[in-house]
């Protein structure tokens, strides 16, 4: 069997029709999830690019392995999906974004270097590399965002697109009056492209994910790991007029919600990410292309489970379709994610497992509580390895594929934001070391944890759904806030860093009981076996003279 | 200024004189304490060898660094003290034990060759090896307890000292009637082990010191690590029967500590080592040997700083003593460590530090709550080196040296045993994961945290300092271990795994915000400053035909 590991970046978990959205129409991705389970409940790591994929690419929560936001290095030597599959005889290669930045001083320590096989999958995050481009390639004042080449912008060029940077002026880059209509400014969410949608970013990624599996030795394990529907928020023709400001759906928010908030919270809505959302008139222009974004990405789907379906891959590959985070898109004036309401923390999981074990829940849903490091879990089982859970701390979603009970369910859901490097951190003067929030979520309640000192946040989400109440500081949910705290620091207290060497190899060690000569509290040699004694008897050496 | 870091293995905090020991006099180590600062309360991360000494060596948590009990070995790339005073231009050596198992595994997937320098300090736990001897060269039918090759052994065969293995049959035994009297037994510690004094391990290990230091380039950092007084408990002559039993100070315990005890604790009270030490012939053998190892160290101590005096080294070179951890010696009902009784998990601990600086606390003690890991951060200072505050976890103790107010006193300390492959684990039937145990200590409280669902343990260390009252399950205290349990949650959130990237690059990340093309939340280009619009601006280039 196969992988097939599809990441989207920033796509809602609710804007799929299957999800449930009324007026976005996901015929491919519905069809996936007919043959497949839907997760209604699946956590990201952390709401931010960087951290939620280096979680989901090493199966390990955020503070476990530490990067824990964009371009925070993921310390070498930590474990990763690639050596793990790689362990079980199956190849893991990456197809687009990872948004991993490598450990350059460890690696340098360690005598890593980055052109060696070993090096090079240090700093590609354990994959090897069929094509990566992490889909960012603005440039300022100060350079690029991202020192790497870019793989897509040399498409463009070899297709005869002008200009230094057709990344920029033509797929992220409408036109009026002749004049660059740049995608960076939401008010031109509704141009085209400057782009011809075939050699847009989603299509162009399908082909290297289609050109990939078409070579590639089973089994293997590819991640096709997709920028879009993350911003820049513009999308080429036809897909850009297909929705208007009828097609939004209503917004969740509520006065209420900004009326003595949370001081975290107010910082985040105050900036001018939030204070942009806030005005319709930016939502009803950024939502109809996020809109059309998504459809182009659902087409493209289509696009590559044809291919997999006439090519016979459907039946012997697994199929996961997921995003590293939702986008706020103005519900409770936010945009972006950063925090944990539903729309950033909550991601789309829909996993198809070709074998008959999974005939049963074909087309089902499962409301459990899942995270995004289980895929991980998940893959390792699939590619007939065990689930090092000395290491990797996810849990399989195998018997939820199966419809068995699962043998060890999770009863609350972690995810974590450290905003030490955020303009909120600076804004609220926030030491680096406290800038950090813990979510823990079960299926009625939601807690926000916050370091510094600050209250902490808690919804009821079965009788506030919307996340519009928050009952952090309210102190008739006292014993509610305690027993969300319990299950973070039972969390908090986890042995996560004991990854050299397994339970198994700690239970051998208990049945074992190597008898190396080692005597304790022993008196005399009546204490032990018959067959030991002769070691410590004999007669005594001569010392030298 | 050079640094000498003396640690003993298995030495109580209270068995030196100048610790109120009444009838073992040390006066060598009181003449250190009358030149430095002697700490009271000062705790190791870890009452067993091995986690204690990666804690140590690398200045964190064991539940940081992961190596939790005796041979597990420590994840590839973990930073050390060598690593840190390396940076800091300092070189680092290793004289003795560090109880230090390699990640095999780890270094063969990093391609990490043993025989490189990379690969040889990776695999001596940071460290260049002057000479590296654990100290247990036990062997049984299962094999050695450790493979490596013993310089001390090699020594006394070199010396002449017949049979495979002196250090068994000379150094730790005695003779009766012609035979091996081993130390092993008990019930032999009041022998005499069958070796001339300077060729047992501690005058050995010192002159392999001198050694060091005589052809050492200054700066350097000597780490001298003795094994003694760690059982086996027996000492050449003369020391062999400088004590006898009216020089015992009185035993630690009570009856009412067995009556209806925490399971955990009973566990430990109940195998051979509790019950053995339980016995009062028991104590009467081993603790006048124990007091004779201490008492071989000391003069091996004024041998040594004798040598440091005549070469002037006394006054360029920072000297610590301290020791990884206690020894029950029966108090308790316990013997060996394990458990977080004072005579266990407090360690001694003097610092001299040689620069006028400190000339105001000489001969001082501070009775401040200080930890082992505090020890690495000190030295870091004192090589010139900023304390990497994202990687190391103590706190320079230099305000205690100079008397001036500490900026970030602990207002707790942390020690953790894992007992998932010891005894008791198997005894109880505890899972592996669950098999552990936390201290939090203040200056009045000490709490003891057991996953699994035990109860706490709780001890009132101002009205009951010799901890004899087990208050873990009196409803009395609840606010007490609430207090507690809330200082152990905030260090069980801390940010222990952030170590790519400092609070230093974060606060300038916060400063600088580097201007790399990315704009968020903008709707048009009337909201960014104007040197920047031009960048998104321009005649639209022209599509390929």
């Amino acid at each position: 069997m196969n992988i097939l590991y599809i990441m989207f970046d920033q796509l809602r978990f609710d804007y799929l029709s299957c999800a449930g959205h009324k007026t976005l129409h996901t015929p491919h991705i519905d069809r996936l999830a007919s043959q497949g389970v839907r997760f209604t409940n699946a956590y990201t790591q952390s709401p931010v690019c960087g951290a939620a994929r280096m979680s989901a690419y090493t199966g390990r929560y955020v503070s476990s392995h530490g990067a824990a936001w964009n371009n925070y290095p993921l310390r070498v030597g930590e474990m990763t999906l690639g050596d793990h599959l790689r362990d079980a005889g199956m190849d893991c290669w990456l197809i687009g974004k990872t948004h991993m930045k490598a450990d350059a001083k460890g690696m340098e320590r360690l005598g890593l270097s980055p052109d060696s096989v070993i090096g090079a999958r240090q700093a590609d995050c354990g994959f090897d590399v069929w094509c990566r481009d992490d889909g960012l390639w603005a440039e300022g004042p100060d350079g690029p965002y991202d020192q790497k080449r870019s793989p897509y912008n040399e498409y463009l060029k070899s297709k005869g697109y002008a200009g230094g940077n057709p990344w920029a002026d033509h797929a992220n880059a409408g036109v009026e009056n002749g004049e660059i209509a740049s995608g960076w400014f939401m008010k031109n969410a509704d141009k085209a492209a400057n782009v011809d949608e075939p050699d847009s970013e989603t299509p162009w990624l399908t082909s290297q994910a289609i050109a990939f599996i078409e070579q590639a030795k089973s089994p293997w394990c590819a991640h096709v790991s997709y920028i879009k529907p993350h911003w820049p928020y513009i999308v080429p023709a036809p897909y850009h007029d297909m929705y208007d400001v009828d097609d939004i759906q209503p917004v969740i928010r509520s006065k209420r919600e900004v009326v003595d908030p949370h001081p975290i919270y107010r910082a985040f809505t105050q900036g001018r990410v939030g204070k942009s959302f806030a005005q319709d008139h930016v939502r009803e222009k950024v939502i109809p292309a996020y809109m059309g974004l998504i459809k182009q990405c659902d087409d493209q789907m289509g696009r590559l489970f044809d291919y997999l379906e006439t090519t016979g891959r459907m039946n012997d590959t697994m199929i996961v379709l997921t995003s590293d985070h939702g986008d706020y898109l103005g519900d409770h004036w936010m945009g972006e994610k950063d925090l944990f309401h539903a729309p950033s923390v909550k991601v789309p999981l829909i996993v198809h497992d070709p074998r008959s074990s999974a005939d049963a829940t074909r087309g089902t849903t499962c409301e459990a509580l899942v995270e995004a490091i289980d895929v991980t879990a998940t893959f390792i089982e699939a590619a007939g390895g065990d689930v090092p859970d000395h290491i990797v701390e996810g849990r399989s979603l195998q018997p939820y594929l199966t419809g068995t009970p699962h043998p060890n369910p999770r009863n609350f859901a972690i995810s974590e934001y450290d905003y030490s490097s955020h303009p909120v951190g600076t804004a609220l003067n926030v030491p680096p070391k406290e800038a950090r929030l813990f979510m823990v979520a079960t299926q009625d309640w939601k807690l926000v944890h916050c370091e510094g000192g600050f209250r902490p946040m808690l919804f009821d989400l079965k009788n506030d759904p919307n996340e519009l109440f928050d009952l952090g500081g309210d102190p008739d949910y006292e014993d509610t806030r305690a027993m969300l705290y319990d299950h973070l620091h039972t969390w908090a207290r986890r042995p996560a860093q004991r990854v050299t060497i397994s339970d198994a190899e700690i239970h051998a060690k208990r049945k074992i009981g190597a008898r190396t000569g080692v005597l304790l509290g022993v008196y005399d040699e009546d204490e032990i076996a018959p067959d030991l004694r002769a070691r410590y008897r004999g007669p005594s050496p001569k010392r030298p003279n």
